[in-house]
C-alpha cells in the first residue's frame, strides 16, 4: 500500500526488490516498507462492522437449540453472535464474544473454569441460578452477574416450567489473541455451595459500607451479582441530579465495591438511561462495545447506519465508529445495558475519543 | 528514668554531668540519655485514659447551653467532651476531638471551612440540615455525615418544634499537633445550595454502581451522608453470612465509593452489630477510638475497667488499651457507631495489634 | 473438534444440525458447541513458534537494504523478523513486532508519532541519535531506548563513516488487534530539540534520587535511554549479592524511575546475566518474549528445540513454551537483553507460570 | 480568646456562665466556645521557632560526651537539639527529633528496634558502619542512611583513630503524639550480618533497573544507604538541564526505588544545590524541615530572621514559616541536606503552600 506522503512508505516494486523480498523470506524476514502503511494506519481499521441482532429472530433459534442438543453434550447450549468481519475469531465485535444461552426447566450444567472472564445479563425465566466459587446466586431478568477469570462456575434453572435465557459475554477472543487461555473441568463435576444464597450481595451489596478487614486482594469484584432493581433505582436517582453526558445520557458503571474500579480487569459493564424522546450526540472512541436493550425502544446510528432496536435486541459498536442513541418512546424511558473492553484499553493507555461536532452532533444516515 | 537493662539508658546523674547538661542547654541542646527511656517507651504510653460520658448527664447540659448562649455568639453551640489526660488539647482521646452540638428550632449557623476534618452522628431531632460545598443534606437520628477538610459548611434546624442534637467528631488536635490548621469564614456568610437535596446520596449512594467518568480526584468521599436505614440493613445482611470478627462482631466501615477506602484520610468510621447476648473477646491496637451507642444497651471493658452503656452514651478507647464489648440485652441487638484515626495510623504504617488470649479472651475487671 | 469428555463439547454433526447451522448463519449467529473446544483450549495454543534469527544472516540483508531503497521512500529502512505462524500480523512472536533498522552515515528520518509504542536496542555504529518529544538522545551499542506511545520521534546517524544498526521492538500487532492504532506525520517534518543532549538521563538517570515535584503523570518512563555501562554494572553488582532466579539467573528490569514499574504499559524489558558455564532450569509462562544476545555465546532450549546463539542473534519464545538458557563460554559471562508483553499480561491478570521439574529442570531436546 | 468577628466565638464570660463551666467540668466536658478560636486558628500556630545550631558550638560538646559517659550506659551517646518551643517533646521542630551521635574508635552499640523511624547524615569519621536488618552498611561523610520503623539496627566505628559523628533524625515526637511507639532490645544483643557489605546498594542502587520479581512489599525503601558521590553527581547532572524551583534551586528527593516515593512513610529527605551566589525566593508551606549544611556557606532568612550558616551547621524551619536560602560563596556551590515530615503531610492531605511575592520574593529581615 503505497502512499505518496512524506513520512509514509512510497517504495515502488521493482524486479530487484522482488528478488530481495524473496531472499528475505528465506530468513523469516521481510521488508517493513511493504506493509508499513497497512500495519501503521492513520487511524484504527477494525475488521469488525456494526451489528444488530433482533431478539425476535434469535429467540426461536435459541429455543430450537434446546430441543436439538442436550446441554450435557454441548457443554453449554449457546447461540453465539458473530460479527461479519470476525468469523474466524467467533467474536461479536473487536475481541469480545457474546451469545445467548438457554437452560430448560430443571436442567443444570457441570462446573468448569477458564482464564477467560465471563458475564451474564438475564433476559427471561425466573429459575436461573449460578454457583460461582461456591456462592449460589439466584438471578432474574435485568440482573447482571459476573464469572471472573479462574472462578469455578456452573449454572442451572430450577423452574419447573419456563426456560431461562440469558446473554453471555466473554473475553475469549482477547485471551486467545494473547495466548493465555486455560480450561479446566471441575474434578467433582459439581461444587458444594454454601448454605446462604447470594452471599456476595449480602456481604458487598451495600456498596457504601464495606466489611471491615475482609482482606480481598483478588483482581475482580467480590460482588458477583447486581440486581436490576438496584441498578434501575440508581439510574433514577442519578437522573434527579444529573443530565449525564451528551453522548450517553445518564450512565453508570457497575463497580467493584472494594476498589471503586471496574468489575474485572478485561471487561467493564454499564447501564444507561435515555429519557423519553432523548437523542444523544455522536462520539467515537477506541474500545469495542456490545449493547443489550434492557428496556424500551429506540434507535442508534453507528458509522452512519441506523439500527432500530427494541427490548432484548443486541447491537455492537466497533472501535472508533461514530455512534449515537435515541429513545423513540415519548412517554417511557429506555435503558441500555452494555459491556466493553474499556478496562483493558485504559490499562494499556490506549484510550482516544472524539466528539462529533457537526450538525448538532448527529451523523448523516446513509 | 534510669532502667538497668542493656540497650537502655542507665546513666546516673553526677555533678559533672549536671554541669554538662547545663552547658548543653545554652546551645539549645540536651543529652538524649536523660530522656531516652521516656521518649522511647517499651510500648505506647498514652496520656489519654478510658472515658465514658452518659447521655443522661450530658443532655441537660447541652439543652442548657441552648438558652445560655446564642449560636451566633458561640460560633457553634457545642459541649465538648474532654479526656482527663488531654485537657490541654481539648481532646476526647488521642488526637481526636468530640462534642455534642445543639441547634434550636429554626436556628442556623454561618458558613466556614477549615483544614480540620469533621464528621457528625445525629442523635435527636428531625429538622437537621447541613450544606457541604453547596450540597444540602437532610439528616436524621442514626445518620452519619462528613464535612471533609476544606469544604464550606453550615448547619441548621428547620423544625419548628424540637431541637437537633448531634455528635461532632473532628481531628482538630491532630491537625494542630501537625501545625497545619487553617480557618476561614465564608465571604458571603452563607452558601447558595443546589436545588436538589441530598445530591451526594442520589449520585453516589448506590455504591455498587458509580457515575461514569465523574472524575472525582479529591482525597475524601463524594458521598457526604450515610443514612441509618441503609447502614442497619447492611449490618443485618452481613450478619446473615458472617459472624464478623471475634473482637468486634459484625462490623462494617463507611467507605468512599470511588476508592473503597476510608471516608477521609485522617479519620474513619464504623458501625458494628452485637447480637443479643453477644460478648466479644478483648484485643488491643494502636489508634484511638470514640464510640457512640447507636442502639441497645451493654457494657465494655476497657483496660480492665467496666463501663455500662446505653443508647447515645459515648465512650473512648485509647491506643493500645485492651477492650471488649458486650450486648447485655438477650432479645435485641445492639449497635455501636465509632470513629477513629485508623486511616492515618495505616498511612503512616503504625498499626500494631494483639489479641487477649487468656481466660477465653476476657480481661479481669479491677 | 469433538472431545469425549464431560464438560466439553461432544455434539456429533447430523443433517438436521447442519440445516440448523445454516439457518443460524443467516442471522449472523452460530452454535457455540461447534467451536467451543477450539476457542476454549485446555491451555494456550499459540500460532507462534520458537524462532531464531542469526545476525550473520541478517546483517548482509540489512546492509543491502541500505543501498536498495532510500530511507525517505521507505519511511524507515527496516528488515522485520516474522514468525512462521504469524505472517499475516507481521509479528515476531505473539503480538510483538521486531525488526532491524539501518541508517547510513549522515542520514536522518522525518518525525512522526503513533499509538503503538516502540523501543530500540542498539547493535552497531557510534553515530546514532534519536529525538523523542524534543529530547535529543545519543545512543551507542548495548544502549536501550524507548519511544513511548504518542511521542514524536525521529532518528539519525551523525557518523561520517559507519552505518547504525539497531533492533526495533514495537507492539504494533497488539495495538492493531485492539483496533487502537493511530499515526501522524509531524506537521513540520522535524522537531526542534532542546540544547542539552540526553536531558532525560541527566534528569532521571540517578534513579535513587528524583527531581522534586516534577509532576510527571504520563503512563511511561520519563527516562528515555538506559546506557549499557550502567546496565552491565547493575548486573555485576547484583551478582555479588544474589544468584538470581533458577530460570533466568541474575535478571533486572529496566524501570520507570517515577513509579518503579515497567517502562511502558504494554511492553517491558530486561537484561540478564548468565555466569560462565551457567545453565538455567526450564520454566514456562504466559507472555511472549523476544531476546537479543547482548554479550557472549550459548544456547537456549525452547519447546524442546535447541538454538545455539551468539552475539546480536535474536530469538523468540512464545507464550507457554518451556524455555531454558545456557552460557556455553566457561570463562566469560553472557548477557541477554529481552523485551516482552508482561506489563500487559499482568495488567489483565493473565499471568500463569510453571517450573519444569523433571530431569533437574532440563527438557529433552528433540 | 474572644474575637469580634461573625463566625468566631464572641461569648463574654458571665457569672452564670462560669457556674455552667464548672458544672461541665464535673462531667469531663467543656464549652467549645471558650477554646474554639484557639484550637481553630486562622492559620498554623506552631510553638516551634526557627532554630540554628552551629557545628563549632556543638562539636566540642559532642566530643566531651564521648568521655563523660560510655555508649553502653547511654544506650547511644547523643547530643539532641531541642527547639525552644518544644522542650517537653524533645523535638527540634514540629514533631521531628534530631541529634548528633558520636562513636569512639573501635566502639559499637547493641542492637534494638522501635516503631519510630530513623535516618542518619554522616558528618565526620571514616569508620562508620551500621547493620540494618542484617545488612552491614559502610557509610562516610555526606552519606545518607535510613533505619526504617521496626528494623533491627546497631552501629559502630571500626576506625582505630578517629571518632564518627553523624546526625540522627527521628520521628519520635510524632510517633509518641500518635501513641504508637514500641521499643525492643535484640534478644541476642547483636545481629549476624550477611557476608557482603552494602547489599542494599548493590541490589537497588542502580535505581533505573530493578531486580526482577523481588517481591518487596514493605512500606519503606529497600535501599538503605545513599552515597554522597551519587547524590552530588545527580545534582550536578540535574543542574545541567534545570534551574530547579525558584524557592529551592536544584533539589532532589532521595527515593524508594521500588515505588519512586519517599524513603519512609513518615519522613522524607532531600539534597539541594545552590549555585555560586544564588539566592532563592521565599515561600512557606505546612510541614517542618531540619536542614544540614552538607557543603559551602551561606544564609537563610526564616520568618524574618537571618541565620548565617556554614558546613555542618543545622537549622530548622517550622510549619508555615517563610523561608529563603542564599549561597554566599561566589565561586563554589553550596548543598543543603534536609529531612522533613512531608510524606505524612501529603498522606493526610494537609499540604498548603504560598509564595512570597513582594520585594522580588525576599522578606524584610527584622
Ligand atoms: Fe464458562
Ligand atoms: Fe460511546
Ligand atoms: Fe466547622
Ligand atoms: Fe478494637
Ligand atoms: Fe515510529
Ligand atoms: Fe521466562
Ligand atoms: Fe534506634
Ligand atoms: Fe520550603
Amino acid at each position: 500500500m503505497r502512499e505518496d506522503v512524506i513520512g509514509r512508505s512510497r517504495v515502488e516494486d521493482t524486479e530487484e526488490l522482488e528478488r530481495y523480498y524473496e531472499e528475505l523470506r528465506k530468513f523469516d524476514a521481510g521488508a517493513l516498507w511493504t506493509v508499513a502503511n497497512e500495519i501503521e494506519p492513520w487511524y484504527p481499521q477494525p475488521r469488525s462492522v456494526p451489528m444488530h441482532w433482533r431478539y425476535e429472530d434469535l429467540r426461536p433459534m435459541v429455543l430450537k437449540s434446546a430441543s436439538l442438543v442436550s446441554g450435557d453434550d454441548a457443554g453449554r447450549r449457546v447461540v453465539m453472535l458473530v460479527n461479519e468481519g470476525r468469523q474466524e475469531l467467533s467474536a461479536a465485535v473487536g475481541l469480545l464474544y457474546t451469545g445467548l444461552q438457554i437452560m430448560n426447566p430443571g436442567e443444570s450444567m457441570t462446573a468448569h473454569r477458564h482464564a477467560a472472564a465471563a458475564l451474564r445479563f438475564v433476559i427471561e425465566g425466573e429459575g436461573a441460578w449460578t454457583i460461582v466459587d461456591g456462592d449460589r446466586l439466584k438471578v432474574g431478568p435485568g440482573d447482571f452477574a459476573i464469572t471472573p477469570k479462574g472462578t469455578w462456575h456452573e449454572h442451572g434453572n430450577d423452574s419447573s416450567q419456563t426456560p431461562v435465557i440469558w446473554q453471555d459475554g466473554l473475553d475469549i477472543p482477547l485471551v486467545n489473541a494473547l495466548d493465555a487461555n486455560f480450561y479446566e473441568v471441575h474434578p467433582e463435576l459439581h461444587q458444594v455451595p454454601g448454605k446462604v444464597v447470594n452471599t456476595s450481595l449480602l456481604q458487598h451489596g451495600a456498596g457504601i459500607l464495606k466489611p471491615d478487614r475482609r482482606g480481598w486482594s483478588k483482581r475482580y469484584s467480590p460482588l458477583l451479582a447486581y440486581p436490576w432493581e438496584m441498578t434501575y433505582q440508581a439510574l433514577l436517582d442519578q437522573a434527579k441530579v444529573s443530565e449525564g453526558t451528551p453522548h450517553d445520557g445518564v450512565i453508570m458503571e457497575y463497580v467493584n465495591p472494594v476498589t471503586g474500579g471496574s468489575v474485572m480487569p478485561t471487561m467493564g459493564a454499564h447501564m444507561q438511561l435515555l429519557q423519553p424522546g432523548q437523542a444523544t450526540q455522536a462520539h467515537r472512541h477506541t474500545g469495542s462495545v456490545i449493547y443489550h436493550v434492557a428496556k424500551g425502544r429506540g434507535h442508534s446510528v453507528i458509522a452512519g447506519r441506523r439500527f432500530d432496536w427494541k427490548q432484548n435486541d443486541i447491537f455492537a459498536v466497533p472501535s472508533w465508529a461514530w455512534h449515537e442513541h435515541a429513545n423513540d418512546d415519548d412517554r417511557d424511558d429506555a435503558c441500555l445495558f452494555s459491556f466493553n473492553d474499556f478496562p483493558m484499553i485504559h490499562s494499556l493507555d490506549l484510550w482516544a475519543e472524539a466528539a462529533y461536532t457537526e450538525d448538532g452532533g448527529h451523523q448523516p444516515v446513509g
